[in-house]
């Protein structure tokens, strides 16, 4: 057994047994069935290993995680002309402020808080059907974990399309300012699904690889991205990849990172590793708080921290 | 000469040209005397080599970056409980906002706007007397860079005293709050005067190279901090080292970065360099024009950045 | 000609011939086509006159006034019950600000700023179908300007269900934090209509009456509401009727009053009078601006200022 | 015994012995030794009656009180030049709020905030020593009141200088914008003790009576303003007077008034009289609790209401 391997299954242990678990959310009714003791962990290495633990194999709701792909897929189409639409600032406030918004007059201070993925999702439907446009975000997951079977929980995106009335003010604020080019329903519908794809550490993991190898597949080789891109994009997961907790990430982690609240996080290790975790109870900040404990013991151990060894 | 050498002095000679190049800061009046063709470079790599470029041993004002030693000292002198007196997430907003502070009754956002600063400034002299805790500020510099030539620009410290009322307004707000300890007068005295420190390019990097190398200056081998307590100010410098330009610094260049208004920026490549730049031009953000760019060129050629190669 | 007669005819002359008239609303596309030249002028006093001037009988949009009727209509439905859904403090924002509603948990400031006047709209329909909640608030106007001929634009009410993006921002917002209590759509569709209630400035001054007389229609002698809930009303308009230009309307003009974007204002002369002026160009704050300047001449001539002769 | 002095006696009565008192302030800690249960209650109306009522006598802390005869003064030195300095909107914010000033670049909303109140106080000072404008205040004071004992009570002015930060950092902010022309400290001396300056609620209704007469001291004829003057003062008292608390003062009680921590309040009934009323004890506005309660009774019984009887 690798060293990797034997650390992932250390931590999955301990993870299990811990009593602090967080608070799963609630405000998608769908998403408040997790099992709150579920913990997986999924490691893709620059060698081709894959290191898995404990629930590593359990689908579950990527959520916001998803706002990374369709950042990528946003990028591809329309290059630095995105940032006309959005900016790539820390917000400095919740993930589902609209006082941002106000200030900046519907320009979005970054792709990940929720106002700002809207806004890309909007960019990646321009002139196309919703459905259209999500069977190309559903196939570009499913091409970069190279496993066809990843799909969409329409139940959790029902629910969400029926309670997100936050989402809903955003969307229809931001269309107020012009910043939205489709109908805000078209957008949201479109949102709402990618936000509801259902996958499993393993498959996280393998579809973040490119970030963690300079835009490469190191499996196949291919390039999804170029170098440059892979760096930007990690660049601004660290900055603004978990809301308002953020600098907290980065302190403790040391590692560009993407959290959801169905209790994912995406993490990524520049030329070492792609990394899956999942544990649905969140914290105050909405983020996975064990997710978050066992990527701080991972990267301590293997050394990982961009921040210095 | 080495591939650094030749890299730093391409860059100055590059920099040195450019019609494009900020705007010099006036709102301390003292500051607006220098000579905006100045541009200086400094690196100071993992092999005890130190690279300079241009004006590298003009003495400049080193202001805000000065907030990454009482950082350190402040640490030094009550660990964690720091972070009862003052955030580590980005503030989205100003270097001098007000508005955060009424938000979060008087804690700032984090040690590196101005209001977290005069914080830390506050924690640094508590119980002392102003021109010991100065005194204290200063010999660590001077410790730092192996330089006990170091000073403090009076002129500058007492232009930014007769002027500063924005910081004596941030001050006497956190002081309503109980969140400073000392007569306002007196924190904000030791305040103005690190802010005034000058030094050259080649000092700074000097003293930033225990932030490269794991809390160590390799070139003594002695231990300045834990680490753990290095890799963490680098993480508190990525997110939050340029106001509300922090996140298109790391999008650009990709280091841990602190920069100050008089035109200097240091920033950190883990396990391989301290990096020193000055040229006195701002952008819109605050920070330094030419030496953003600058670094931006650095980390490609160099493939420094911490987000992959 | 009574004194008000006379006083009326020479302010709708002098304002037919003002070369400044404010700029026409056009965030409402159907509102900008209406003659930026128009101007009427209606007073109902206490011994039953109507003086007319101008364009006494050319219908407009009367948009945001009738918040004054749907707030009474809703007091009388629910009474001060009303006031866990709405506050009654002017707000310091303007008229379609989201900032205080994050601020203060959907909770809006006061009945006369768009959130306020849909959550009070929300109130009207619960438990209705909107065509009946509609048809209550336009039965109320008819009844209370004793005229059944005045209807909705339906084009206008089209209009803003199509652009209405601000709007539908608000009250998602609202929803998410549970102070709407019907659908968003069927609120909203309500709102917009009751908005584009179309009334002649003599229709408009008839419907203030009670406003004017402690709660009584003078020319009927019957009680719409008690003296008490008038006298309230007029304090709320005062503080709150012209959004954030209210302060800057009670300092010229001295009188209760609600605008509206079509260019319309209500005023209250208590004890003497019931006005209602138009003109369609709007100040910078959203309120017409000759109708402002003819209601501080009608103050001054006739004395009826609330601060004192 | 007239119809007015049997009504503030019967209110001083009720009041005396009101179990929900409010809470003293204690953010001046020479202001939370005063007695909670001492009530007074003076009313000077247009015939010349002085109708007094329980504790009538005791001198109190008028603090922002002295707000509207410091910007009565102001407008006499400047006129409407004042209004570059501070705007006459209400705020939606704390009467101590530093959110505002930094949306709109340092110029206060209206005078009776603190920080307007400090703009107002460095127009009276410009160009004379604090002694001098302190003593034409005071003087001011004296000459409506037609009392020459009235003081200042230095202990408090010296108590809120030595604790007054927050009114601290609203000066320096200002200072910071260029709205302060005299030096911080000067104007916050001034501002301090015209605060601290000491009245019965006798004195207090005396000094208001020009307010509720066109302008005009009924007693000696003679007039301190123009009519419209004392108007637009009596509009911004309503409006602005008592901070975020000022639309619930509107409605609950229908007169211009203007309230002080120390518990004092003087309400105007323009054209019947001029009124003190003090309780220290505050509502969560920081206004007076009883004080409030009882102008709502004695405007309901007068019939008051500038809003119909």
């Amino acid at each position: 057994m690798s060293k990797l391997d034997s650390v992932v299954k250390d931590i999955a242990a301990e993870m299990r047994q811990r009593p602090d678990r967080g608070t799963v959310a609630d405000y998608i009714p769908e998403l408040a069935h997790v099992d709150p003791n579920a913990f997986g962990l999924a490691v893709a290495d620059a060698e081709g290993e894959l290191a898995c633990g404990g629930d590593a194999d359990l689908p579950f709701s990527i959520q916001s995680i998803s706002k990374v792909f369709t950042l990528t897929l946003a990028l591809g189409m329309v290059g630095d002309r995105l940032w006309q639409r959005v900016g790539r600032e820390p917000s400095g406030t919740p993930f589902n402020s609209i006082v941002q918004l106000e200030r900046e007059r519907g320009i979005p201070r970054n792709p990940f808080i929720n106002a700002g993925a809207i806004a890309v999702t909007d960019v990646i439907l321009s002139g196309h059907q919703p459905r259209e446009a999500l069977g190309e975000i559903l196939r570009f997951m499913q091409f970069l974990a190279d496993d066809p079977s990843i799909t969409i929980d329409r139940a959790v995106a029902a629910s969400e399309d029926r309670t997100g009335f936050r989402n809903r003010a955003l969307a229809n604020y931001m269309k107020s300012f012009g910043v939205l080019e489709n109908p805000v329903d078209f957008t949201l519908g479109v949102y709402f699904h990618h936000c509801a794809i259902a996958m499993t550490c393993r498959q996280l993991a393998l579809a973040g690889r490119f970030l963690a190898h300079q835009g490469r597949n190191p499996a196949t080789g291919l390039s999804v991205v170029q170098p440059e891109r892979a760096r930007r994009i990690n660049a601004i997961m660290l900055t603004c990849g978990h809301y308002d907790g953020s600098g907290e990430f980065a302190y403790r982690v040391g590692l560009p990172g993407k959290s959801g609240v169905g209790g994912g996080i995406l993490a990524i290790a520049p030329g070492a590793a792609s990394i899956a975790v999942w544990s649905p109870g969140l914290d105050a900040s909405g983020n996975s708080h064990l997710g978050r404990i066992a990527l701080e013991m991972l990267t301590r151990r293997m050394g990982w921290s961009i921040f210095g060894g």
